[in-house]
């Protein structure tokens, strides 16, 4: 299946009318059958589908690590992905999408709305990776040069596992968590270490883009765009590094300053 | 509860470094309880949230109207939206979030994904509102002017109700959706009539916002964004008009263009 379609649409421009071809992007609905149950369906970018719902079933704590999987098979056509498991996590079916409640305020005060995610979420306390400013200027220019033709039909949300040295693995979907999801799924099967690399992201930090990166297991999330006030109260209690609002040679650090290198604290080129 | 808070941030620019404040955008979470008991958690920016909860609720299929609410009490500080219906839909449990199955591909042929959304989409045959191209730009201009500061802050999504003159009722929210409940809820509770009516989105056009719109009951979607492919089909069976990318004074019209008016076709005025 092709992540775009071509079809005529009648483009104006002033007062000049055209019957012209249009690049469209696919919206892809994949159902999620686990040992032949449906579980979930997913709307999404038709690649690395069964990555996207390894990445998914981990982040939702469905599975704890790649191995319970028994066997996936991505039914393309009729749009289904079969799961078998040795065993599905015994309180999944009570947690599912359960609030997760405190006596104080909305959200909690740590910042978790449902209760899964406060299971599943990793707590960064250590300093694996730092980044210089100019490092994140740097990563984020390679995630936007990473982008093709796809992208210019509009709107697609673009992640990037990266390393210091550039994008290890970059992946996109209309779906915003999809696209993280998909990067998961690729490092669940692939035993790839995280906490030493860097997420980087087009769109903005919610609390559920914060919360896939925790529980990716990686310390800084770059983005070009804003977190939401959710997001930060997660990224400080979880210990994860904030940037956004890259652009071109400024930024903004919202969380953990100590993974961002200034010049001036770094003693080793004076 | 503010859509914003000020929070300090540190501002790189070049070599400059400078602890600044700076306004993030709230993001509230909130229970909905149908008749005491959980039915869903949402999560929005925190205005209008009995209106987007009654959309929702009626887009879901959860209730037909508004009568059907006996009372709805918003406990804001705590998260939680109270409704008490006369009844619940019966078939609502088996429905929710079951796949809309065919024999043919992923999605249906007709674009529908859940077998619910078949069930409240409205289908569009009559023309009771048409626009010429020249609307379709000032009602974008009025959509992107009656965004504020808070839409500077990142990346909320902005939905307008118009009519020919202008906008009627905005409504934003950091949730794509969130936006359109907002309004549909605001017009079940007021009684206004929707058929001539026109939305205006500055996000893309998914298959989700289609069903918004289609369930809200309007003609006409203008979008500054691109629309998806399964969008397209499902307006093409809608009878939706569907225009994307405007800007200025271009745009494209992708699915019925009999609501749109153009220079030559107008005997009015030659």
């Amino acid at each position: 299946m092709e992540n775009t379609v071509t079809r005529q649409v009648l483009r104006i421009v002033g007062d000049d009318v055209q019957k012209v071809k249009d690049t469209v992007v696919t919206e892809y609905a994949v159902t999620v059958k686990i040992n032949q149950e449906e579980f979930v369906t997913m709307v999404c970018t038709p690649e690395y589908v069964e990555d996207m719902v390894i990445g998914y079933l981990a982040s939702e704590r469905v599975i704890r690590n790649f191995d319970e999987i028994e066997s996936i098979w991505h039914q393309e056509k009729e749009g289904f992905v079969h799961v078998k498991t040795k065993k599905v996590n015994p309180y999944f079916q009570q947690m599912q999408n359960k609030r997760y409640i405190t006596s104080c305020c909305g959200a909690s005060r740590q910042g978790f709305v449902f209760a899964n995610d406060a299971l599943v979420a990793k707590k960064m306390t250590d300093v694996h990776v730092r980044v210089t400013p100019k490092d994140c200027y740097r990563l984020m220019r390679a995630l936007q040069n990473s982008a093709d033709v796809f992208q210019q039909t509009g709107g697609v949300h673009n992640a990037a596992l990266c390393d210091k040295s550039g994008i290890v693995l970059g992946r996109m979907d209309i779906g915003r968590h999809n696209a993280l999801d998909k990067i998961y799924g690729y490092c669940l099967r692939n035993n790839i270490v995280m906490h030493d690399k860097i997420i980087v992201f087009s769109g903005r930090i919610s609390s559920e883009i914060l919360l896939k990166v925790s529980k990716i297991g990686c310390e800084i999330v770059l983005s070009k765009s804003a977190p939401t006030e959710l997001a930060l109260e997660l990224a400080e209690g979880l210990g994860i590094t904030t940037v956004g609002f890259i652009r071109k040679d400024a930024m903004n650090v919202y969380t953990h300053e100590k993974r961002i290198q200034l010049q001036n604290d770094s003693s080793l080129n004076s």
